[in-house]
């Protein structure tokens, strides 16, 4: 019999999950080309070929025993910490070393690593729907409690009246991912700011230490030159989690790392405590050689206008269909207005036409869908004369 | 402030970290050639050269984006899973599937993923002492109690009357690990068929189901021929973490599986509930290329007569210096009992030679001590006359 807790969790299995699933059954019957799946963020853009390189450079300079064995430290290699650090520094005009780098098993390692650091039972860990569903799971593994902010349809930046309104003194930690997934909105400065000003004004009128985690899988992942603050220099009590599974196409080497600068409250118990989690969550270190390889590839960048293109095509695509949706200033999704208000019959709809689409309501956000155009140009072109079928079904 | 729960874990880890540094001080001031580190199961056997075939031949043959990619499945690869199934089936007579397989990061994230799926607060975990101290932070990850059988030193294998009066209505799983950490014992197969009927008989008492958790990281590590029974066909309630750590020399890659048979209670549940524990944990999915390495090293070994070499070397060794231990079957560990109650201030005076070992309460058997054995054979030939030193202080 199988835990209490995990029996919901099954149940409500990933909606994204299932749907990616259905694709690959779809596919088998009607072949690959002809069903446009936009369910599951998985990059189908290669590697850099500097990975690559990379790897077949330290395969062959490296001594495997140090390659592959346990790092010293449960944070990770020194060097590649440092290198990280210093590459962060670089860009956003930090000063971090490697003692506030913590190598981990991609973001969501990551996520999983700082949330068992942080919370006691019953502490409140705010999100601003929509969101990554996973972050409800990630918080009810210690037993944390998901407060959300109710989303803001307008413009989908977050609602800071609420926002306020919602801080408690169980408050732990707010959660917040920019470029977001699901709608590849990018906050504003002034968002940031005037965020960064209530969380700093409610620590002061309870007295307590509330943690700002930006999750930034997506923070490479940008068009027309938008700018995307790096949050730690807005707000004293920022924790960073990165990934490479989306800036280097590696999201299944479980690669990233999280930053715990030096200004976060009890910031030397916070990173000895990261330290701690990552060895006894069973990550135990980040896979070592693709650490290696990261640190090998700091300079590199995904191919930007791939995304850019795929971004474009659906977006004035669907809109000529009839579609509502924000044109998306980062990641590489669309969030689109259900044209009716269940959304999930709106996903069986498409599925018809053998286009698989993810319903708003597991990113707490009703009424609208995701599609994720990281797949393959073909794909999107292809698809667009199907969109207008099912377009057709609603738009007289 | 870091949450309560991690606050003891920071603070019991210490000591270990105390351990790392101290050697570090040690290789600063002696020379690392002057330092016998015997403190880390981190293997000095270097990886097969398969292994770096394998990833080259990977790298110039898979589509990138499939290699580095997300699995379909958080429980990995099809193929991989089918391959590990039908290597299992083919040296133990078992007749799994990949249906029966999840691929870990390592064994410590697939006891994580089982501990986590089978768990409620307040569950109980059997470990027989000497027990790998971490299996009490997995437990406690998920609020289990861990039960301690207390350790059996005239042979080191478990003490079977106390573990039947151990276990209770609340017993949901018994850790085993065999060949043993920290004593290299390998349990025979009197002792499981005993320890399964005993188990079967406890169900039928209780109505429950207890399931045995066969840790199997040193699985591959034996000499003089041992044989290490493979629990599957002794008790049907068994799941086995396996990890490549040692057996491929690849702990840093974080690589293993977990076995769920369909004979175990609600199997189907169990096996979609590792699915899921594997994702909302952060693993997602094992590091994919090391997945797809491990497929392609199936038939690959260890170095094992490199292991025997510095086993042997060491145990007489130190039997000649007067020192008492049981003879290892298995693994790469040696665990010698301290020539004082008070094993703590015995590798306090260990380190005056610079030698560096573990005391036994750090596996829950105070009056010993762990020597980790998979060093250089010149750090086992260098050592032995400072152990005769240190044996001086001892034995007249």
């Amino acid at each position: 019999m199988i835990a209490e807790k995990m029996k919901n969790m099954v149940a409500n299995s990933s909606a994204i999950r299932a749907m990616f699933e259905e694709g690959n059954r779809l596919a088998g019957i009607y072949g690959a080309e002809n069903v446009y799946d936009f369910s599951l963020g998985n990059p189908n853009v290669p590697a850099p070929e500097a990975v690559k390189t990379a790897i077949k450079e330290l395969l062959d300079e490296d001594d495997p025993v140090a390659l592959h064995g346990y790092t010293n430290s449960n944070s990770g290699y020194a060097d590649v910490r440092a290198a990280v650090a210093k590459s962060v520094n670089g860009r956003f005009g930090t000063h971090f070393t490697e003692e506030n780098i913590v190598m981990t098993v991609g973001a969501a390692g990551g996520l999983n690593v700082i949330l068992k650091t942080l919370l006691n039972p019953g502490d409140e860990v705010i999100a601003f729907a929509p969101y990554f569903g996973e972050y409800r799971s990630y918080t009810n593994n210690y037993d944390g409690v998901m407060v959300e902010i109710s989303p803001n349809t307008a413009d989908f930046q977050p609602k800071l009246d609420e926002f306020e309104q919602k801080i408690t003194p169980k408050t732990k930690a707010v959660i917040v991912n920019t470029p977001n997934n699901p709608t590849g909105v990018v906050y504003s400065e002034d968002t940031i700011r005037k965020m960064a000003a209530i969380m700093d004004a409610k620590q002061r009128e309870f007295g307590t230490d509330i943690y700002l985690i930006s999750d930034e899988p997506y923070r490479e992942l940008v068009y027309d030159n938008a700018e995307v603050p790096y949050l730690t220099k807005y707000y004293d009590n920022t924790i960073v989690g990165y990934s490479y599974s989306k800036s280097l196409s590696l999201p299944g080497e479980r690669i990233g790392y999280l930053v715990i600068p030096d200004e976060v409250a009890d910031s030397e118990e916070v990173q000895a405590a990261a330290n701690v989690a990552t060895r006894i969550l069973g990550f135990v270190n980040a896979p070592t050689l693709q650490q290696k390889v990261v640190a090998k590839c700091l300079g590199e960048k995904t191919d930007i206008s791939y995304y850019d293109r795929n971004r474009e095509t659906l977006y004035h695509g669907l809109k000529e269909c009839g579609f509502e949706c924000i044109k998306p200033e980062g990641a590489f999704y669309l969030f689109v207005k259900s044209p009716v208000e269940d959304e999930k019959a709106f996903c069986q709809a498409a599925k018809k036409y053998n286009i698989l689409i993810v319903p708003g309501s597991s990113f707490a956000c009703p009424g609208y869908v995701r599609l994720a155009y990281c797949v393959s140009y073909e794909t999107i072109v292809n698809s667009l004369p199907k969109f207008k079928e099912l377009a057709a079904e609603y738009f007289a």
